[in-house]
């Protein structure tokens, strides 16, 4: 194989082609936070939009990666290029959840159609969320039909990071508590479309119950959100929740939710952005001025409390 | 009963006194992020750092509420006198699990000695971390021996809340395949001690097998994690966590780690409400300024990438 280019114009090149590998080293100098992963997005920028996000999010275990296998065979039957980007917000003391789940997609690995990625560090800048939006955008315009942003456990975090999608599916599965639970937690409005996978077991009819239950509570949109059954390692129910993911999608677009989700997206990562610059102004600022040293002397002595603290910090001369 | 004073100066007063009414509106303060919240804080945070602060965190259903209400009446019989914080940093979509771990509290709610709060909402900083953190000051400095946070859920939101904690308890049960998962994910560095709760299930022991697997992935520290079993229902091992949760703040006094950790958090703390004050800055700028919805016309017309707006964006005379 002939050596890949260095320049971002040249990487851009390829990438915009379909080259998997431009594809990956592309995403490796966005997620190290390098000026040239930052110049590369800047290049292709202009040809995304195109690729249909959908964004997974459901608690550990529930079989989330086994789905999007399932979705990605679904997707290559109809000809469609897919790009899987799993995302552990956690920190990465052992790996094992994502090892595993890279195990059940490695059928897929040697597709020309399909491209695997999973990220888990945070760049400099500290936010994964960015990292993971600008690798949706490399994949987008390289060329992929289908992007399938995968995160595990549903806490806040997990959620921003696939803010990004166009669609977000939780995944659930009956006879486990934690589940149930985490649904009535509070992440009941995330989802457009809700999946009980693992439906063969004998508590999935009691759990559609109690997720129609708590989804009755929520407010009333024009999007009614579905419940589809699947038993992912078996491919039950794969092709009904492609349907769904297809309504949801000519839903929004209809209704014009798609673009002024997009629109909000955009416009809460240009202000992400433009806050984590600031931090990290600010954290600049501070390890050249010994008088902050003293500052946070202060707060710990608690002769100063943290947010008289802040606003002197902020009114030195940055 | 007479009533409260209304400046901070004598609210402060009260709240130093030990009145549990006073204590309550000062936190709907910081909650509300009223600037007099701010100010309360000022006044009495010389007086703060004397309390033993424990974070419980854990997937939703495993028990953290019954097992804080053990400890709390075993403080009680010691005469310790008791704050308990409950925050769930997810959606106020359903508060379902909050109001249910409320009743299991329910017991303590007459007792002057104890003090129960429990927060979902965001402050207009949008600091859920931040509130926490002021809330927890108010208690410590209205003279609570013990202050115990506890979250729902265990990801990194979960986790930057009770990260102001000095001991840090993570709570899981048998049998629950989310559990295992969610320790596998990556929060194994997290605890200072593990409670394995509803220790009478027969998985319990193969579950202590499971976590001292994991743990023994983990870097070598001159503290081991403790994995303490209980049954929180009926008191049992209650007593024992009690003497690991000392035996660890035993630990971090003596190895200077206690005061290291809160230097830590202090300077974190600073730093993200200086943060979240630049953000808020931007924010205002940018609703005054008709460019900027030009330039999110442009992101979104995909002829300009979000990492160059936000430059341009800061770029602007602020």
């Amino acid at each position: 194989m002939p050596p890949l280019p260095t320049t971002a114009a040249e990487l851009a090149e390829h990438l915009l082609a379909g080259d998997k590998r431009a594809l990956a080293r592309a995403i490796s100098l966005v997620e190290n936070d390098d000026p040239e992963g930052w110049a590369l997005v800047r290049e292709i920028y202009p040809k995304t939009g195109r690729a249909s996000m959908v964004g997974f999010t459901g608690p550990p275990g529930v079989g989330k990666s086994t789905l999007i296998g399932a979705l990605v065979k679904n997707a290559r039957a109809r000809e469609r290029e897919v790009a899987v980007l799993s995302i552990d917000p956690s920190s990465p003391f052992t790996k094992g959840a994502l090892l595993g789940d890279r195990i059940r997609l490695s059928e897929h690995f040697l597709d020309p159609g399909v491209f695997i990625r999973s990220m888990a560090s945070r760049g400099s800048l500290g936010g994964l969320s960015e990292a993971t939006l600008q690798a949706a955008l490399l994949m987008d315009a390289s060329g992929k039909d289908d992007v399938f942003l995968e995160t595990v456990g549903v806490g806040q975090a997990e959620v921003d990071i696939i803010d990004h999608a166009d669609t977000i599916v939780l995944v659930l599965m009956p006879g486990s508590g934690d589940s149930i639970q985490a649904l009535k937690a509070g992440v009941m409005e995330i989802p457009d479309v809700i999946v009980v996978n693992k439906s063969e077991h004998p508590l999935a009819d009691t759990m559609i119950r109690e997720i129609r239950g708590v989804l009755s509570l929520g407010p009333r949109t024009s999007w009614r959100v579905p419940i589809v059954r699947t038993e992912a390692s078996k491919g039950v129910g794969v092709d009904d929740l492609v349907e769904k993911l297809n309504e949801h999608r000519e839903h929004i677009t209809a209704e014009g939710t798609l673009e002024e989700r997009r629109r909000r997206n955009l416009q809460n990562e240009v202000m992400q952005l433009a806050t984590l610059r600031l931090r990290r102004k600010l954290e600049e600022s501070i390890r050249e001025d010994a008088s902050v040293a003293e500052l946070f002397g202060e707060v710990v002595r608690r002769e100063l409390d943290p947010a008289t603290a802040a606003t002197r910090l902020l009114d030195r001369e940055l």
